[in-house]
């Protein structure tokens, strides 16, 4: 008996990288059915992008069967992982999210700042929908989540649903590795990095190379860097070499905007205005890629997709699937609640930590005190995920005005409260927990 | 015997409000010698007000004899309690820390960003060698520090030496509760608010009417003002009522700086170009305030001083010493050893919370878990205490740097050596733990 | 507006000392009413202490109204003061406590060990019971228990109920001090005690005289010492010197059955053989008392109350309620939420602590880590109460046994289990919880 | 270039284990060096047993070089691992350990109770001692300890030594693992346990077989049976069904002495008054395994070795080797540092609990709370293991005497204090640190 995968989201471009995962470990990961499942407005898109994926496994010879629907509980029903990565109010919506906070100064981002507020506020919602549907459907299928943002969003299921077997997945810290690798030119399997954080908000504490520390050769050589990111699709100015020195630990490539907060605003600015927001240029991307993947003769994933960003997301959901049904006991560093592996964050909280990853699911390693210089930052990010997250939940206008003055890139009630209004009324459709009285009126 | 008192920085233009203090509680502290200490540099203003102090305890005909001197040691022998309300580098160094951080468009204040990183490299070294004076001279003496910034000495005094016995105080709670209890339009005697968080980053978690929780009407009250201060010295913009509401906590003056931080950054940049900066306004106040106090016919504290800021700080100073040697079991907010009263900040740190205060010290009520959402502000602003204070003692330029990068006001590693460097060097005279080698070079 | 007053378990032999209490207060503490309450089994007394009640306020010639009745609801509606003093099961009850885990090879106790579970057991649903009541009659009113073991009830009604003004009250603290400054011959007021713990496990960290500290003087005169003890009915042997030097705090008259058990047993089953058991003791010392109650020239408290046990409990209450409506700020030890004053003990459990009391009710002084060496018993008492009053509100039979066997004085599933059959029958009809099969059986 | 190991306490009977552990690992662990280090008193012993293992690496025709010497320093130098099995006092010490405490009717037992305090007392200060070699020697080793009590020694090396790399092995939870697997019927492969709690103090929180908990059933299971035990030498009686399932987690067979503290006691009297005590039987047993290690046709580890008690100790400790040499991240429960993993447990204290072992060493995986239910007793043991460990390195006899009274197995001060005087007395030659001033004397 193969395992059932439910695709929540089916319709991304990414899918196909997804396929491609699950192919190519088939052998250790005996796949049988794969439900690609999209919302009415992504019909489209669903089918192209499933027919890829249908050619792919037929090249492959595998008996893998990929169902398209728009039934998710059909999806769901006995499913043993489940995977999300839909965007709700698709790329129209993170064009907002990126260009409307721009305006008051503030940088517009996806997943820090405003926009990822406002994605927060959108999505939390939809994946707390899914888990009632998960409880009733597969309660002991593993939900392996990858929408963004991430941490915010593992929060929310754990603090708000009763499913507890979820992983929020990420691809920044296994970049962070990767670089480190690059950097020391060595084999990726060489090095291993103990990572401790938030999502978009981790640490490499600790880096060795066959087991013995490098941390400070790495940190030296980072500082010698022109370019301060490690991984693609955020291209920073390097590291103060003292700030650095004294943090004593890896940043990863969003600290940027929290350590080079008004740099990064002008880059991003600067960005928008010349080659439009990163929504407007992957909207044109995606618009190529789609025209790639409807070519009836297109039976593999196209290397274009890798210039997509946001490579090997899916690649890494498939791994993870992997060493949770084999047991493989590999450490990957995920988004998983905190049972007091990080000091100060609750213990029912999401944090980002390096886990052993065990068929019983991820078990984070313990770090204890996080250094002191980065305590505040992560306690901040937390505290902006729990606001936000119950904002969220309970359609409260003042939280989220509360979540956004308290984010340190806004750092202004009166800033906050203007960009709340202005970004309310923009995603007012994907809210309907704030306008419930409206709503009432409407009717 | 009556008491004996050491206050270093006795030239100072507040000691007339603290012998007022003195002379006004003399019944029931019962003070036979106050030793007013300065350095060289203030020998000048130290005679023109030790000889007001004088002149004020004899029209009181009390029997307490006023000493002048620029002996520290003598003044410190058998103190029983030593006040410390010394600036190092006087208000040209103030007038540096507020004006140069504003070229790099980042606040300049004393307590806070830049300033208040400055002032705490150039005072900590100082108050460090008072407490070993203090071991040796008079090891059973309070320490009641209210030079600035407050909570970053506290921490140091806590952290790097081995008296125990200190207090860090600050009118900044006592202010709050006076303005809430205006607002209300009752006796302050009647309101009692539950403080918690650090020096310039206290919270009122709780408001209490006559021991009833008042906190939703005085949250109501505060939206509905002009004019979000509750001290006179930081005027603010009101407070959004949605954010403030959310909250559901009293903030301080200071948040301002941290919830609004681009309107005061904007707000103390005009002061400072159409007034001058604060040091500016207040050298002007306390060149009039010296020749009020040469005087030799003013025998009282001059009704002028009320106008400085910073009233009632050495009174406040004062009223503690009494219910420390009263054991009067009044709740005041100080800064103290956080001996786990607040949640998630080290036990060994400073906090500034609600005391009672008895013959034993202040002993701090515990408050448990700080509200979420400003958790993340209490410890960010924590870590900055720490790494600045580690900094102060080791003289290590990378630690600097760190300290003002996590700084929320700053937030870019870039700025941050930007501005270390000229503050470093516009200082030098007064941080000689950073210009060790130079020195040996220069000999 | 005088203040309405709540006894609940009225009849007790104690009243008149609570009446007393009143009495002396009534200039500081206005009492309008007092409604004391009691069950059906207990009317007899009631009214003979109700009378003498009357009588004692008639003498003293205040406008105090006492109130008799068996409608406990009456009395609560609109109560300022709970206070609870019954016994579920009376003397009878307490006499099977004794006796029975003595056979067992147990202490037989009515606080500690099996006695102190079953005590819990029946009264636990009870006090939940009123505090139900209390949310719908009278939900702003003070809950202040002295019902027995006075800590895990607390705990019961911190976790399991909505009344969260509630505090416990024990008189042994107040004895350790009392007996403190007896040792050293000074005045109480001289002398104050930090206390943390939990109820009847509970440690002097530290002692003061007059501020300064004495801990290492008072250790090594109660080292030599006769008697452990410093309340009147443990009567205890001398401790080790080597044992208290080592703990370096004060233990309480009740670590005598923790830190001298085999010892406290052979005592108590002596004690039980020769002079019967406590209970039946206290039944004859009552007889007397009531008949004493009866004469109705009797019009004060008679001094042959002093002689009952528990002596200045009742004063002590009236002593709490002064100074909570009084907002005297005195610091006592009471047992309320822990709030993060005692480290490693939950912040909503319950500890016996140094609190300063004010209007708004006990605030814990936060005392950080308790030393190493008392870490271990204190969590173990505390995993006991948890389980315990788990046990009490879920009637779940296997808790109950669980509870008995962590329990240090028994240490022993199987002894565990003989013992809480035997009990559990022997109160088979206070302990509904337990026996609901067998009543839908009975039916 | 092969691995070198340094063997504390080579003469031991274990040692032919430890040598065919490396044996059939060489392909994977490839040994170059083991060096049997003994003193004076064990070279008889050193010698048979090293001779049996050079015959034992000749037989198996690998390039180890076993070297046997009494100069600790030759074998520490550049050592990959040092493993230490010594016994300070030989079983002449544990016949003590054993049989003193019995009289003062407390279980006489070489781990736990006064034998526990007193083995760790004599072994302390050697293996800090070793701890000082090492850090001169071969500061990158890892220190693997199997001597017992190996939850007090990895506390005190933690904590007064500056080897940060050390593992504290026990065959406790492994033997628990392969109990439940036999249980249950299945490869031992397919179960794991989640451990946490302290040496000889673990618990399994929850018992996976494939991945999906199982704990319900076995813990059902384990009612059922006739033996509470789990491992070969202690027996045990069966645990009471109510207490078992309310615990809700698999106790360890040292629980024994903590749940059944009387019937241990008497079965432990028993079996010594009839068979001897365990170090008699030992004795009796090492007689005859050294009579066959002298046997020059003897070329493999004889098969009477298993029945010593102790099997698969030396074994495991070869692949605990094995899994750091090669970072295999097999999950392993340890004694290691406990940073944060269990709560209320300090940070940098020992815990025995499941790792990810990784080439970096073993990484503890966070469990977060406790079950309420045994909180209290982990906490007592890691008080007493705290005292002891201080008493050990400071020789403070006070303090000796309070470990013993906090252990729950005494629970009484003057039994402590007697026990403490006959066992000082009794192991003086090993107890240097306690008599000190004697020693001057004695000069």
């Amino acid at each position: 008996m193969g395992l059932k995968i439910a695709t929540i989201g089916g319709g991304s471009s990414y899918t196909p990288e997804l396929i491609e995962g699950f192919i190519k470990r088939y052998e250790e990961l005996p796949v049988s059915e794969i439900w690609l499942v999209d919302v009415e407005a992504g019909k489209e898109k669903l089918e192209i992008v499933g027919n890829l994926a249908k050619r792919m496994v037929e090249k492959a010879g595998l008996p893998i069967e990929v169902h398209l629907t728009l039934d998710r509980r059909e999806a769901l029903k006995d499913a043993d992982f489940v995977t999300t990565q839909f965007r709700v109010g698709l790329l129209d919506a993170r064009a907002k999210d990126e260009s409307i906070p721009l305006k008051y100064g503030v940088l517009g981002q996806e997943t820090n700042g405003p926009g990822g507020l406002f994605k927060g506020l959108r999505t939390i919602p939809v994946i707390l929908d899914i888990c009632k549907d998960m409880e009733e459907l597969c309660p002991d299928a593993w939900l392996i989540n990858f929408a963004n943002p991430a941490g915010m969003i593992t929060e929310a299921v754990l603090r708000y649903s009763n499913i507890k077997k979820v992983v929020g997945l990420c691809n920044v810290p296994i970049g962070m590795e990767m670089a480190v690798a690059h950097l020391l030119e060595v084999e990726h399997s060489r090095i291993r990095i103990d990572f401790a954080g938030l999502n978009h908000m981790v640490y490499g504490l600790e880096v060795y190379l066959d087991g013995k520390s490098v941390k400070d050769k790495v940190i030296k050589m980072v500082t010698e860097l022109d370019d301060s990111s490690f991984v693609k699709n955020i291209q920073g100015i390097a590291w103060e070499p003292a700030f650095l020195k004294a943090l004593n630990a890896i940043p990863c490539p969003y600290h940027n905007y929290y350590y080079k907060t008004r740099e990064m605003f002008e880059k991003t600015k600067h960005d928008a205005e010349t080659k439009g927001t990163r929504a407007e240029v992957v909207k044109a991307l995606e618009k190529d890629l789609f025209e790639l993947y409807k070519d009836p003769e297109l039976d593999i994933k196209p290397p274009q997709l890798e210039k997509r960003g946001g490579a090997y997301y899916s690649d890494a959901a498939v791994r993870l699937i992997s060493s949770i049904h084999n047991d493989k006991r590999d450490i990957q560093p995920v988004n998983t609640i905190n049972n007091g592996a990080i000091a100060s964050i609750p213990n029912d909280s999401a944090v980002e930590i390096s886990c052993v990853i065990t068929k019983e699911g991820p078990k984070p390693i313990a770090i204890g005190d996080l250094p002191v210089a980065v305590r505040g930052l992560v306690q901040q990010i937390k505290s902006f995920e729990r606001v936000a997250a119950e904002a969220a939940v309970t359609g409260d206008y003042d939280l989220a005005v509360l979540a956004l003055t308290i984010n340190p890139l806004v750092a202004s009630d009166k800033l906050a409260k203007e960009i709340v209004d202005e970004m309310m009324e923009a995603h007012k459709e994907y809210l309907p927990q704030f306008f419930k009285g409206e709503l009432v009126q409407g009717n």
